[in-house]
């Protein structure tokens, strides 16, 4: 006997009974089988289809908004704004790796002729991505669109031809069934093979899907803790199959002397923002500020505090996140050195107020910096960091792991001062953030999402077109008639760009302008 | 204390010390850490450099052309021929890097502008691949130039900017020793930094090379079982690092029935050079061939057991793989249905012969065809399997591992009958040859070598200019100031293709026409 599946409102910590079972080992089975078919079947879909699906996906993503929205509500405690927003840029998602999938740059495509060359006379190879086989999508509990059921990863292996199994997150169940609906409803618009998404409740379900022999590859964003415990099933696995993680960040933000002279009440401004927005809970959020120590560090620390007494208090997410974050800020303010500045620790009244914490600042200086303090905190806190000078920002930036970002603020006047900290900084993070602040995540062409580890394991990105990478694999095609080539390799087709005899060619006329 | 390191001439067993000794922990650590610090200054050369770089180690392998082939013929037993072959190739390959380091379209470069978008205002975002640290390479005993010392992972690793650990094969030390030296050399004439290359000696140096945390990735050509042990060591790391492992290949043939009555002579002419080319050492030789049961399969094979039977005797690599051959032709021999045509596995005296072995044909129906008969037999061996009908094909095909490569020949007459076929040939391996033969892999722009696993594990190339993307990750600059960025990130910069807004953009004046 299995018990349903339960679903707590963050705002009141009230707990409720969802319905929901979680999935038996047989069904995760069979929805595994199922998707293995469905990838045959897509593979016989052109990418003119593809871009349909999507569109549809973000169509019928829109026609349930409200409930969507309404339901993600009730299980994440963030506002009806900020999973509006969450909406439009999942849809939007889906659009763009429709547009990608039209474009087709994403296939490599690549054509040598046959004829002689220094090495003698050689084959006509031809080569092209692609897809991999049925995608195991593990959602965040912090995104519970964009990085979710409905999100990044679900759209990206699907542009590349995927089926995709989604684990239902255990924060909110309803939200990931009624997202699960709205695609389920999107892929019958244009008849979508069955088993071409397919979705699994409870941890014991997520585990089995990812040891079994059908899935071909894992996207996950979550803790690190349960990313090891992911790993360790593919570890087992006969096959082994990439595992996709984004895990956690500390994105350090590094304040210069003149950036602080210049603009000391903006960047305080900016950060109370970045660092309070959807309660910190963000993966970008700024962990660690490096200021210059001095009275200017003094007037910027006040500056922020009182930036971060105006925001409004928030809950976070589940119970999960909140002890997480008590230890956090617990053992960041009895740590040695380190001064709590705005905020405790004590713990308000759930029962009251839900899973409602305040803003925490705090602050320690470079010498005092030690490994312990670089944790990540998830939720609304920022540890700020005085350095005495550009040699001891260097050394306390080694302390700090590897990230998603670091941010820098500085003026043209100290950016020479600055310049030879930026291979460190490069090496230690995946997008590198001027005069800006790393929450607010571009989904586009050229982003990338995803640093070293342990921000994430893979050499790619979470967010933007290229994520289609990850779920795709190269296939080449030596001395082929032509009637069995793709037809995106066959002679004379300019509908894609293609690398022919080493020589990039770009699409005369993609296909979505025919 | 610790023994010199042996080598063993193949033609003659005749063992010999070699006076290397194994590297010390001590040694390994301090070659580590020099390619870190070698890796921080090569990120300071442009790209007109690195293809210097690359030029130069093409240049110095043929310079020391003569040296290096005699040395490898005494390791190897390869003929000179052979191995003039592989040089020419090795030098090719570095050159052909330069080529793709100077067109630059490897490096992904995207630029993406601040301005309104779907999702209202986004900032400046341009992305670009980076090198990411120190690689090992552990090559082949099968090629000793092209995928050891100075093979196509070294080539592709330093091409995409990182400092090379080379782990010398046992088998060949002398050659890996002389290999280095010549690349030692062409790092001498364009100043590469101390520890642009390093090499260690001996299977612990090898495994305290992979648990390194300075090493950022490992390319391998080499057994499963060794494969699976440098895997358990990466698994214990601190930092995960990628493992990009070519590993074993059974490479099926399918011969159509009209292909055979239109060109049986001719296949088993061109199967039998395949089989047997380099003693059948090569990781696409085709292991196993798929013909129509009947009279005419009876024509082939006796035309096969001819060719084969006018092939000259060879000797294998060394002790381990003829001990690996000698057992597969023993349990392939003694299985149930199967019957040998050519050869036997009874040993010669290796005191008068060295590691000779005579050529293998053997044969099977495809109702007996099972597992066990499809294990990779690394030498001049080749199971013919007749199958009845194109469905108990399919069924036996099922049977096989993933490979590199699958060949299939077959005639327009008999197309429409094979089309079902591909989809699952296209499943279980990387390159589909059409009638003609897996070995001789064409380095180019288009080539794939990489098959599901356990052919690989990985989803990139180990051969042709897309190898490099394996020793890259991607790095996004978000409003950057135009002096911080790479010049290939630049506004107006024209030396590479770039993806602007979306829109992909070929390269107005590539740095090598300037």
């Amino acid at each position: 006997m299995t018990t349903a599946l339960t679903t707590t409102d963050p705002r009141t910590g009230a707990q409720a009974d969802t319905g929901i079972a979680p999935t038996s080992d047989a069904a995760v089975d069979a929805i595994a089988e199922r998707a293995g078919k469905a990838f045959d079947q897509l593979l016989e879909r052109d990418r003119r289809w593809r871009a349909e699906l999507l569109d549809a996906l973000a169509d019928a993503l829109e026609d349930h908004r409200d409930e969507l929205v309404v339901t993600a509500e009730a299980e994440t405690g963030l506002t009806r704004a900020r999973l509006n927003g969450e909406l439009t840029r999942s849809a939007f998602q889906f659009r763009l790796f429709g547009e990608a999938v039209l474009e087709g740059g994403f296939l490599e495509a690549a054509v040598d002729h046959a004829g002689d060359t220094p090495m003698g006379p050689q084959p006509d190879v031809r080569r092209m991505l692609v897809p991999i086989g049925p995608v195991g999508v593990f959602g965040s509990s912090n995104f519970p669109f964009a990085f979710s059921v409905a999100g990044g990863d679900t759209a990206s292996a699907l542009a590349a031809g995927n089926p995709v199994i989604v684990k239902a997150h255990s924060a909110h169940p309803l939200t990931s069934k009624a997202s699960f609906a709205a695609l389920r409803e999107g892929c019958d618009r244009v008849a979508a093979p069955d088993g071409t998404i397919g979705i699994v409740y409870g941890q014991r379900a997520g585990s089995r899907l990812v040891g079994h022999p059908k899935l071909a590859a894992v996207g996950f964003t979550g803790s690190l803790a349960a990313a090891e415990s992911l790993r360790a099933i593919i570890g087992k696995r006969e096959r082994p199959i990439p595992f996709y993680g984004e895990l956690q960040s500390v994105n350090p933000l590094i304040v210069s002397a003149a950036a602080l002279a210049a603009r000391s009440e903006q960047i305080a401004a900016g950060l109370a923002a970045s660092v309070t927005g959807s309660a910190g809970q963000l993966c970008t959020k700024p962990g660690i500020a490096f200021v210059p120590a001095g009275d200017q560090a003094d007037a910027f620390v006040a500056q922020l505090l009182a930036e971060m007494e105006t925001t409004v208090p928030a809950v976070l997410l589940n119970a999960r996140v909140l002890e997480s974050f008590r230890t956090a800020e617990h053992d960041l303010e009895s740590a040695a050195g380190v001064e709590s500045l705005l905020g405790s620790s004590r713990s308000l009244d759930p029962a009251a107020s839900g899973f409602l914490v305040s803003p925490r600042v705090l602050r320690v200086s470079a010498q005092d910096f030690a490994p312990e303090h670089a944790a990540e905190a998830f939720g609304p806190l920022v540890l700020v960091v005085e350095y005495p000078s550009t040699a001891e920002l260097a050394t306390a930036l080694g302390v700090v792991p590897d990230s998603l970002t670091v941010t820098l603020h500085m003026e043209d006047a100290d950016q020479r001062e600055f310049s030879p900290l930026l291979p460190q900084v490069a090496g230690a993070a995946g997008r590198i953030v001027f005069n800006g602040f790393p929450t607010g995540v571009r989904v586009s062409w050229a982003q990338h999402h995803g640093g070293p580890w342990p921000a994430t394991n893979s050499f790619h990105t979470s967010v933007g077109v290229t994520a289609i990478r990850r779920f795709l694999r190269p296939l080449a095609w030596q001395n082929a008639p032509e009637a069995l080539l793709p037809e995106e390799l066959r002679n004379g087709y300019t509908g894609i760009p293609r690398r022919v005899d080493g020589r990039l060619e770009v699409s005369a006329s993609p296909i979505d302008a025919g």
